[in-house]
């Protein structure tokens, strides 16, 4: 069976002091859904990927929050994976098209976290971290500095390899309208700003954010829309410390093998990819674990240029996390929209040319979940 | 394709202050596993119904949670539908198992929610209502304190039907060594008893419970234990006040409608039901959207004695979600666990009669999601 993205609508990311996750929600929802053209008595079910909602807004149940936008008695439902939330709904999404249950459903990614204090959002954010981490005082910024370190100590990885990502995907960030951050930097302007935690400066991180993105997915043949042809998930243990490796994230791996053999392709066939760089180190380790390079090599790969627009593997074209914005939920969404603009030659200024394959990668965590799923035109 | 469920295991409901998250999901998972005999290695993902944790207990991300204690990389998803969840869990798992991705998938329900303040436990689960009724200062027992006011005024139904509700449900939790509550109550008990929102008083309320349940699903065909030949969720708005009647939840209805459809059964041909009795004015609205009875008629079902466990549709033999508990999460795979045992003729001083047909119903918040699963042996 064929499943085809057939429409797709985002809000800009950013600090949207004015607009409630309600507000967001209803504005991808309704942009997803003109963009399919699809009559909305044929959405056939409503799948929502937040992370934080019932923490900083005292909403969980957003399935129907979602259904009721809509209007419809459909049914709902809230997938949660931490960062990884979008990845793992889409995969959801696609089981219950796979299954002949359901013909076009939307799939709809959100976060509003920029209202709450950023003590709240910190404890939020640690749920996808386990109980001792949380309770050894780390935060995401200190578990991705302690893979950054373990990999520049294995590989020579160097702060000026990390910092290239974050000047890379802040350029792509300034040619998308709808990025958080579109403005260019530099490398010094990396390794000069403020440490949050070695070797990882305040431009190695991403932000924090508000935002929506919605795609209407569909088991009905649509030749102009990408279709998704690898779809996979794969776990890790939820601590750190319990994992085989610091310089890998196996999750990442096994859910790229498994999705590139559902596909019948291997990495060197993808032509864009989004990955997920919640910290420059994070982009780095997906490079080697999606097989961009060979383990190690992740340094070399951002140094060479292959990652850039021009190059030869562009890599989060949008902005990634880093510049494009990381409101939790709604990120493995935007990711699906970002390749499916690509392959369909409508990314504007951010265009890569002659995309057929595109990939993208959504983490939750430190890397206990991972999403990779494989579109193609 | 046959859907069965091979395996179930469940903790003891109650106020489980010796144990955590953690040590409530391990339970649950090994005595599933070991009750399926199924090889651990056949496991190929895991799917966890959960409300409150990031709230509670500051742990989102409970997927590799999971896969954790199994030592596996699996996949593994959250879903989240307020007290539905283990419903739509449920319900996702089928159609990754339909999908032909999957084999065999653990299902797990849980919630720890006794360590907590009432106050914190109240907010969360106010999560599950809409903004303007958490605004208008309601509750879960004030909501449903108007359901009950709008059934009594339009069909006469009386405190004394509501109570023999809770009266059932304690004598059938009196013979569940599961059960948070195993003493039995008169209706004298439950009018007299201290008013939480009129008409409810405290025994016409669920209570606020710790648990897990775990259930294996399988497409392999195993004729000793029962097939799930229905699966349907609905919603309806996520207010009470943009709903088309207070005197009825629609979401049941077209759920129920639909999970019939898909058995090729009806209403007639249950056998024995586990339904969604947060406040006994929702067993009595699930006997009259199920089906069981005309609407308007549910206070005399209960008057009759039908629904009791030597009745002509027995109803809640688990003790429901009054006596059994109420641990948000795992209702709805107990509510499974439950109805797999009377099917399997192993309910002990519980046991119905001949039970081939079962039906599980699953209610999230006031009634904008609505889960039912047919069971049959």
């Amino acid at each position: 069976m064929k499943i085809s993205v057939i429409g797709t609508g985002m809000t800009k990311f950013g600090e949207l002091w004015d607009k409630s996750l309600f507000d967001l929600a209803q504005e991808a929802l309704k942009s997803a859904l003109e963009n399919s053209q699809i009559d909305p008595e044929k959405i056939d079910a409503v799948f929502v990927a937040n992370m934080l909602s019932g923490n900083l807004l005292d909403q969980n149940h957003l399935g129907p929050v979602m259904t009721s936008i809509l209007g419809k008695n459909v049914p709902a439902f809230a997938i949660e994976a931490a960062c990884a939330s979008g990845g793992t709904a889409t995969h959801l999404a696609i089981q219950s098209l796979l299954a002949g249950t359901y013909k076009n459903v939307l799939v709809v990614g959100i976060e509003k976290m920029t209202d709450d204090t950023i003590a709240d959002v910190t404890t939020g954010l640690m749920g996808a971290a386990s109980e001792e981490e949380r309770s050894a005082g780390l935060t995401f910024p200190g578990l991705y500095a302690m893979l950054a370190n373990a990999h520049m100590q294995k590989f020579k990885t160097t702060g000026k390899q990390l910092a290239l990502v974050a000047v890379k995907n802040h350029f792509n960030g300034s040619l998308n309208p709808n990025a958080q951050f579109q403005n260019k930097i530099t490398i010094e302007k990396v390794l000069g700003s403020t440490m949050v935690a070695n070797p990882l400066t305040l431009f190695d991180c991403s932000p924090i954010t508000d935002g929506a993105a919605a795609i209407v997915i569909s088991s009905q043949d649509s030749p102009d829309n990408p279709s998704i042809t690898g779809s996979a998930v794969a776990t890790d243990h939820i601590s750190i410390s319990n994992r085989l490796s610091m310089t890998e994230l196996l999750a990442t791996k096994l859910s790229a093998q498994k999705a590139y053999a559902q596909a019948g392709i291997s990495a060197k066939d993808i032509d864009v990819a989004e990955v997920h760089d919640c910290f420059t180190i994070a982009e780095i380790l997906a490079y080697e674990d999606l097989g961009f390079c060979a383990k190690g090599q992740g340094g070399k790969l951002i140094s060479s240029g292959a990652t850039q627009l021009d190059g030869k593997i562009p890599v989060n074209t949008s902005g990634g996390l880093k510049a494009c914005g990381h409101p939790v939920g709604a990120t493995g969404i935007k990711q699906i929209i970002e390749v499916t603009d690509q392959l369909k030659g409508k990314a504007g200024k951010r265009q890569v040319k002659n995309a057929k394959i595109g990939l993208t990668h959504n983490v939750g965590g430190s890397g206990a979940t991972a999403a990779v799923h494989i579109l193609q035109i």
